[in-house]
């Protein structure tokens, strides 16, 4: 049954449009337009009132079981000033040994629910525990992968499992850790075969797609790069790896292989327009030059990056030269599309000293908030291969209302919309518009919110 | 009558309590402490579930018509790449000009309200429109600084009226533009005078209290410093400016007087334990010393420091020092406390890339979130001298609940309660428990939620 959907006001992407509708039929938007022009659904009319209805941001990155550690990693040992991503990290290594699946499809399943009611509408999980606490593959190996999986459906919420390739401890190629025991991959064809498998296996949920991650130039193989590229455009999926997030990183990379981290993923032939870096914290102009030509685009995921003292994202930069950007809540120190999606505009301004440094010609004024608006939705959605993120017909209805009659709202005339929601919306603002699906059917026929 | 509150969980400014509770009398915290120990009220019992009750944040700088603004100057012309603080402030210049004192009290009113709404429980309003709008007197002369506190009395916020003083354009002395004509102040003695009438005008509401400030170094001739300084101790009242938001502030006041502003500022005898220094983005060691060696504190405003492009405040030398940081929403692009009291450390990370920059020891680890709740609450109590933001006997009796159940606060356990707090609280979290007042009455003796 086709539902039409009228909000008072509509962010098609661009602008505020009044007496529009947006027509959702099953899992799909079916139309968009001013009411006149709407075809009469056959179905249902819901009124949204005092709500503007925008396509749900996309994020782009996560780690669903970081959730579980949130504000447990926010001191550090007297005495010792060196907190810093390493050592987070060996605090996060720690939590990861704890799971079983049912644990981590419970703090997934919650992480994913947390997410939608903040407004998310879908998420690319960057999944990369696959064994055992012991190290051994499940008799089912893609018996977490499914737990996670099975997490965002019973949330309500659209996945795309990003599989993750992990092999290496660091660029020099040096053995796992026994703390990274459950991720290991053994080879190539076993981690394209995962993701094949991933596929086949989720099919018939049109919620549900699969991608190829390969972690990162820490823990992959050089031999394993080109391969997995290759297998990803074969595939046809997404294609994501973790890039330059700390300049650690980059000095290994330039030790090893004489190359900074894109530099050596465009030699491989990974750059393509498949491909999403995440975080991209630390790049030379070279680098943002070569993400340009390869139409490939960055992840920012500035929440976390700031918690774990990563740097600024060259956001200037990366638009200089027409890389998109899109967002992701990474490893969830919070939860909340509207504050991710401003914060790579104000990053810059507070290390730079100006205002509108992102931004658009609009006429007679440079505009930064539809182009942060349009990272957190079309671009998320370009990242996932999904088409989610747009208001466009045949793409998923994933839509999300912004309560207009919200203090934090007040004064969001159309003409400043987009700036106001982009300064001062945040999670509480926002809910989900289109239907819960049944956890047990999936079915999404029926609108749990009006 | 009393009322008992009984939450989950106490936050005390210290530690978490369970089975504790708060006995309010009318204004003030009567009692804080474990159910046993407490009298019995002779009143009212409320129960809060899934409630951690603490004090509630003090918004120590605030110019609450800016609301009005808010997203309206977020462009900048095509082909001028200097949007700054100064293009910012002209927009914000235009918007002054159009109040008369029913649109100021209702812009006021509404953003007094988006504060309570957000866990704020009282403000420090740096008021500086004080003239019509051709730039006469009101036949009151305190017309709209009573505008603005009988905003604040109808949203149920605490108010303290800073009363600003500002006389020159410049630092040089320069004569006010016309479009800061509102803003003037005639004389010492007239803005002193305004600051005792205001007193004794609202000596009758506990929730009202006053302030005196002199604007910044460009807005206050050097001899008003010394006998403005001077009256506020004889008055007994705060003493606010804003210091060194802007690098063009620092050259101007050393290139007139040949001394930085916090140094200038110390010359003239202003720096006390009665001074909040607001923003002081930009400090020598020597400055953080002198403010240190005074007693006096900063008032940071990160949400607005990171719009306009101020800088990062160097609170990792301030609390080095050991000068204490309170906070305020200022131009209120967002109003989030909890929001506003991550960013100090945040905005710290991004750039010195590394983790945990501010904190204390608390037995084997270094922790920056209580630190950072005391900023949100106690040191804006002592910046407004109401003791405001302290669970203590006495103490004004303004409660904020943060949502246990809410799935942003899931996992906040006692140990962890303050750092889950810091990194994920925001506005849709927390709500204000002790009673609305009648607008009409001013009684606050009626709970309206519980």
């Amino acid at each position: 049954m086709n539902t039409l959907f009228v909000p008072d006001l509509l962010w098609d992407g661009r602008e505020a449009r009044r007496g529009w509708g947006v027509v959702v039929a099953g899992d799909r938007i079916a139309a968009v337009g001013p009411l006149g022009a709407l075809d009469a659904p056959g179905g249902r009319r819901v009124d949204l009132a005092d709500a503007a209805v925008l396509a749900a941001p996309v994020n782009a990155h996560s780690h669903a079981f970081q959730r579980a550690i949130r504000g447990r990693t926010q001191t550090r040992p007297a005495g010792r000033p060196d907190a810093d991503f390493w050592s987070w990290r060996r605090e996060m290594y720690r939590a990861v040994l704890a799971y079983d699946p049912e644990t981590l499809h419970a703090i997934s399943r919650d992480c994913f629910a947390e997410m939608r009611s903040a407004g998310w509408g879908s998420v690319g999980e960057f999944h990369y525990v696959h064994r055992d606490r012991d190290g051994r593959p499940y008799d089912d190996p893609l018996t977490l992968s499914d737990a996670v999986i099975e997490a965002a459906r019973a949330a309500g919420l659209r996945i795309t499992l990003l599989y993750v390739a992990y092999a290496t401890a660091d660029v020099d190629g040096s053995p796992l850790g026994d703390d990274q025991r459950r991720f290991r991959s053994d080879s190539v064809d076993d981690v394209l075969r995962a993701v094949s498998d991933l596929r086949d296996r989720w099919a018939g949920d049109p919620r549900v797609s699969v991608g190829l991650a390969p972690h990162s130039v820490r823990a992959v193989p050089a031999s394993w790069w080109r391969p997995l590229a290759d297998g990803a455009a074969a595939l046809d999926v997404p294609l994501h790896a973790h890039v330059a997030e700390q300049v650690r990183e980059v000095d290994a990379c330039v030790a090893v292989h004489g190359r900074r981290p894109v530099e050596f993923l465009a030699d491989q032939g990974v750059l393509s327009e498949r491909f999403t870096a995440v975080h991209a914290t630390h790049l030379t102009d070279g680098e943002v030059r070569l993400l340009a030509e390869a139409g490939a685009r960055v992840c920012a995921c500035p929440s976390t990056e700031r918690d774990l003292g990563d740097g600024v994202l060259p956001g200037d930069r990366l638009s200089g030269a027409g890389v998109p950007v899109c967002l992701g809540s990474d490893s969830h120190t919070l939860i909340d599309p509207w504050e991710e999606l401003r914060l790579p505009e104000y990053h810059l301004r507070l290390v730079e000293r100006r205002r509108i440094v992102l931004g658009e010609a609009d006429g007679p004024v440079v505009r930064w908030a539809p182009g942060a608006l349009r990272s957190a939705t079309e671009v998320g959605g370009d990242a996932l291969r999904t088409g989610a993120g747009r208001l466009t017909p045949g793409a998923p209805a994933d839509l999300v209302a912004l309560d207009l009659a919200h203090p934090a709202l007040a004064g969001a005339d159309d003409e400043v919309f987009a700036e106001v929601v982009a300064v001062a919306a945040r999670a509480g603002v926002a809910r989900p518009v289109t239907p819960l699906p049944d956890p047990q059917t999936g079915d999404r026929s029926e609108a749990t919110s009006a």
